[in-house]
């Protein structure tokens, strides 16, 4: 391969989903909040980049970003449970090494992708869930933060209408449940990284640990293959492994968007759809496909400017 | 295919790993109480399949069976973590709809295997963990067990030597942890399915996950491919999704066997080796490959007779 196919590249998206009757894209406001919200995300996971940082600091950049807008269902403004509470999955991965680190079913920590990536750094393990990812958060360092400021006026609204709905836990998201945020990257080096993070699906059973948490999944980053990170409902982890299906595909040589295309299709096919992903490769432009109504994702490829579609 | 090639087909593992210098295969007994148990298991599994009962349900009867046999580290037995309690991991996964069920980190509940079975059927969800895991239990009628009455004599011990030596959290395995339980099969409509449950690493941290639950890594089946269940270290989910690599091996025409040895090469090669595997595909024979010291297993193919091998 040559030198200029490999020019750093990052792409985030900001979830797969359809528009409910509440959504701001169907409103007319054409998903202002959710486009700028990508685009700042990218820019941040670039700057990392542009000045020589590793693919997995921008990623880590890009998804503390995503976590910290309100208008994505990550750290905050995630889902209720169907308990009422917030609790998040996040997963980021190195290409470079393999290593990769998770956490889910967390609590009281404003950043789980960085409480993530400290599983990665600083324990013997990969993942860690509830209880035990708090007593490790503060271990390391992390402070406790209320969850009631993890909890957004909208979601709050969305969690009492369900509730008054009585709709059983477990609920299957309605349209309006897309959310889930994400970020890959290949830096100058040619080193490869993944991150995704969620607050799962709304009125989730507590407990519940979706896709965007298991590596191969959700997640997934291997320099000689691809970073992936996936977006959709609650049927790619039990079919395809479909991060690493996207991967393996850029392995046997299809251009990133082609192998997110790939993927779509394949979920489609057995299992109905309704989801989607980003891609990058070790050489080339960044890629991304979605069978749902809207997947908001920003990016910068070779000309190192920032595009944007929802 | 020709029809012969269908037969029903089974195995169970017990669980890849090193001697320990307590470990009775070490010691003169040649690992009798394992291969019992292997072999048990595997009848306990075959009588399902015998009166024309499906993969799921004997996947089901063998891993309850080696849940509920002290000698190894699933169920009753299973290692304590870093905090002196059992936390266990299962999943379960049918490859006749790609639907699959799966708990983490949970305690009160004496098959978690079973569990796994109802999160699959009677849930909206592939994976509960912790006290959303228990809650769920309760709900649907899964009497509450004393988690005392999962700790054998000899994990206390062990984990008392652990302590006494002051071993931090999350301290890696050592030699005799092994104990993972698994279980593939085939049933006489070609269906497939996998299980596999599991104590984890012994001194883990509370709230840690491994790889067993996690589909894709621990455990796999889909019809168009195989069925397979993993153990060993903490390294096969971050690299390979092993079980899927496995089964995908089985879909490109390797038989079982040759298609294990493939997984235990790729780990090797990546990451040093330290585990195993049983697969068995819509065809042919069950296969299991291991590379470390021990791997109980047992099994039954076209002859319906009943294997075992340490």
């Amino acid at each position: 391969m040559s030198a200029p196919d490999r020019f750093p590249a990052l792409a985030v998206h900001g979830g797969a989903g359809d528009l409910g009757p509440d959504d701001p894209a169907s409103s007319g406001e054409a998903g202002a909040p959710r486009l700028e919200g990508v685009r700042r995300a990218c820019a941040a996971g670039w700057a990392v980049l542009e000045t020589g940082g590793s693919a997995l600091d921008a990623v880590l950049a890009a998804v503390v970003a995503l976590e910290d807008d309100p208008t994505f269902n990550a750290g905050t403004g995630s889902t209720l449970t169907s308990a009422g509470d917030v609790e998040m999955d996040a997963a980021i991965m190195d290409g470079a090494t393999l290593r990769c680190g998770a956490v889910a079913v967390v609590r009281d920590v404003r950043n789980p992708i960085a409480l993530a990536r400290a599983v990665m750094d600083r324990s013997e393990h990969v993942l860690l869930a509830g209880p035990g990812a708090s007593a490790f958060a503060r271990e390391v360092g992390f402070p406790a933060v209320e969850n009631a400021t993890l909890v957004t006026p909208a979601q709050r609204a969305r969690f009492e209408r369900a509730a008054a709905a009585r709709a059983p836990p477990g609920l299957a998201p309605g349209p309006g449940s897309h959310g889930t945020v994400g970020a890959v990257a290949r830096d100058a080096r040619g080193h490869l990284a993944a991150a995704t993070s969620t607050g799962g699906t709304s009125m989730k059973r507590p407990g519940r640990i979706g896709d965007s948490p298991i590596v191969g999944c959700g997640t997934y980053a291997d320099d000689a293959l691809a970073a992936v990170s996936c977006t959709g409902r609650e049927r790619i982890m039990r079919l395809l492994t479909l991060a690493r299906l996207a991967a393996e595909r850029v392995g046997a040589g299809r251009p990133a968007a082609e192998a997110a295309r790939d993927a779509v299709a394949a979920l489609g096919a057995r299992l109905g759809g309704g989801g989607g992903l980003i891609v990058v490769g070790p050489t080339g432009e960044p890629g991304s496909a979605h069978d749902t109504q809207v997947m908001a994702r920003a990016w910068i490829g070779a000309d190192g400017v920032l595009r944007s579609a929802l």
